[in-house]
C-alpha cells in the first residue's frame, strides 16, 4: 500500500472570491495529475482564507482596552491582540510573544491562528494585513468537494489544514481545521489486534496524521505551495467534521 | 515534489534478538523495492523494543506501594503501574485508566508508553507480558541504519515511531521518538516568505510530521505493518536527534 502526497504546481497568489475549485482543478491539470475518486486535495488556510476575504487592514481595528493590556503584557500589536480576543473563545495562557487562545472553532492554538506573512501585496504596500481563519472550514471544504464533484464527476475528499504549535514538543505540525470526505478519527476500540488482545482505547487522528503529511510538503515560506494532492488514503472516504477532533474541555487534563 | 510512503510486506513477527536490518532488507525485496540514497525507513516502536528485549513478564513484577496505591486510583494493574513508575521521571496528570507521565526519555506520554498488545504469544500463553520503549531510539534508530549503510552502500535515514494522545485534540498521532540521519525539527525562523516579511518564530517538526504519515500507513491493530519506506522527503538529510523535538519543561506552559 502506497500513499502519495503530490505539491500542486502553479497555485497562483489567492485573492477574494477567487473560485479555489477553478483554480485546483487547473493546476492539477499543470500537474499532470488526473483525478480520481477517492483523492484528497489539502489546502493550507491562508488560501481558504485570502479567497473567503478573512483579511483585515490593521488600520481600520480599535483595540479595546483589555487588548492594549494584553498587548503591553505579550509584546505584541493591540491591533492585533484586538483581533485574536475578538476570534477566542478564551485566553488560556499568555506570555511574551505567545497567546494561547481556545479559537472560536474550538481548538486550542496560538494568536487564535491569526497570520501576519504572506498578506502583504494586497494594496497600498504601506498598510498592514492580517489573515483570520475562515468562518467555518468544514463548510468550506464541502464546497470545494461538492464543486469539484459537479464539474468532474469524481468523488474526494477535501481537508484544510493549519501549522500548530504543541504542548511538550518543538515545533509546529500540520492539523486539520476543517474537512469534507474524509473521516477524522478512527474509532479502533474493540478491534482485536494480532494475538486477540481487544484494543482498549485506541482513537486514532488520521486527518490530523495525513494534515501533518501534507504539511511537510507544503513547507512554510518562499516555496508557496498551498495544495497538495494524495492518493492512497488507507482508508475508506466518509464523513467526517473537526468537531470530532476536539476534546471536550471537560474531558481535558492540560488546560 | 512527491513524497510516497509505502508499507513493507511480510515483516514477521519480531523476536528478542532478531537482527531488523536484515528483516528490512528482505522486505524491501519482496515489497520490490530498491533502496536509494535519501530513502527513509520508519519503524513501529513495538518491533524495536522486541528485537531488543524490551519486554515485562508481569509475573515476575512486583509493584512497590506507591505503584499499589496509584494502581487503585487509575484503576490499572499495580504491576503495569509499577513498570510506568521505573520508566518514568514524574507523573504529571493521572485519572481513571490514564497516567500521563514525563518518560526517562524525555517526552510526556500516557502510561509511559507501555504496550499491553501484540506481546502475547511469546510464552506461556496464561502469562502476561507487556513491552517497554527502547532504552535510547537514536541508537536503535542509528544501528539499523549504519548496518543498511554497511551492506547496502546507500545513505538512508531510520526513524522509529510511536502512537500518542495529545492535550486538546482527540485521537493519537504517530510521533518520533528516535531518528537517525533524519532532520528533527527545521528552523525557518528568517526565513523570508514571498513578500519579505520575516517569519518570526516557526520551528517545524519535520520528523513529527513525517511520523504521522507512516503511522497513518501502519495503521494499529491487525494488520500489522510495522515499517513503512519513505521516498521524496522534501529536505535534505542531516542528523537530528530526539531531544531537538522535546521542550525544555521551563519553557511549557502545559505541564
Amino acid at each position: 500500500m502506497t500513499l502519495s502526497l503530490t505539491t500542486l504546481q502553479n497555485i497562483p497568489l489567492i485573492r477574494q472570491n477567487d473560485n479555489l475549485a477553478d483554480i485546483l482543478l487547473s493546476s492539477l491539470a499543470e500537474t499532470k495529475i488526473g483525478l480520481q475518486n477517492d483523492d484528497i486535495l489539502i489546502l493550507a488556510q491562508k488560501v481558504v482564507s485570502k479567497a473567503e476575504g478573512r483579511i483585515r487592514n490593521l488600520a481600520e481595528v480599535i483595540p479595546s482596552a483589555r487588548a492594549v493590556e494584553l498587548a503591553e503584557k505579550t509584546q505584541k500589536d493591540a491591533r492585533v491582540v484586538e483581533l485574536m480576543l475578538q476570534e477566542s473563545n478564551e485566553i488560556l495562557r499568555t506570555r511574551v510573544g505567545a497567546i494561547i487562545v481556545e479559537h472560536k472553532l474550538g481548538f486550542v492554538c496560538a494568536n487564535a491562528g491569526i497570520d501576519h506573512s504572506n498578506v502583504a501585496g494586497l494594496g497600498n504596500e504601506k498598510e498592514e494585513y492580517v489573515l483570520l481563519l475562515p468562518e467555518n472550514p468544514d463548510e468550506s471544504a464541502r464546497r470545494v468537494r461538492d464543486e469539484i464533484r459537479q464539474r468532474t464527476g469524481t468523488n474526494i475528499g477535501v481537508m484544510i489544514i493549519d501549522s500548530h504549535g504543541r504542548a511538550w514538543r518543538n515545533g509546529t505540525v500540520g492539523i486539520c481545521i476543517g474537512l469534507s470526505g474524509i473521516p477524522a478519527v478512527l474509532d479502533e476500540r474493540g478491534w482485536k489486534d494480532l494475538f486477540g488482545y481487544t484494543l482498549q482505547v485506541t482513537v486514532v487522528g488520521v486527518a490530523d496524521e495525513l494534515a501533518a503529511a501534507a504539511s511537510l510538503m507544503m513547507g512554510q515560506a518562499a516555496e508557496g505551495t498551498p495544495a497538495v494532492h494524495v492518493r492512497g488514503f488507507p482508508y475508506p472516504l466518509g464523513e467526517g467534521s473537526l468537531k470530532e477532533l476536539l476534546r471536550p474541555k471537560e474531558q481535558d487534563m492540560f488546560r
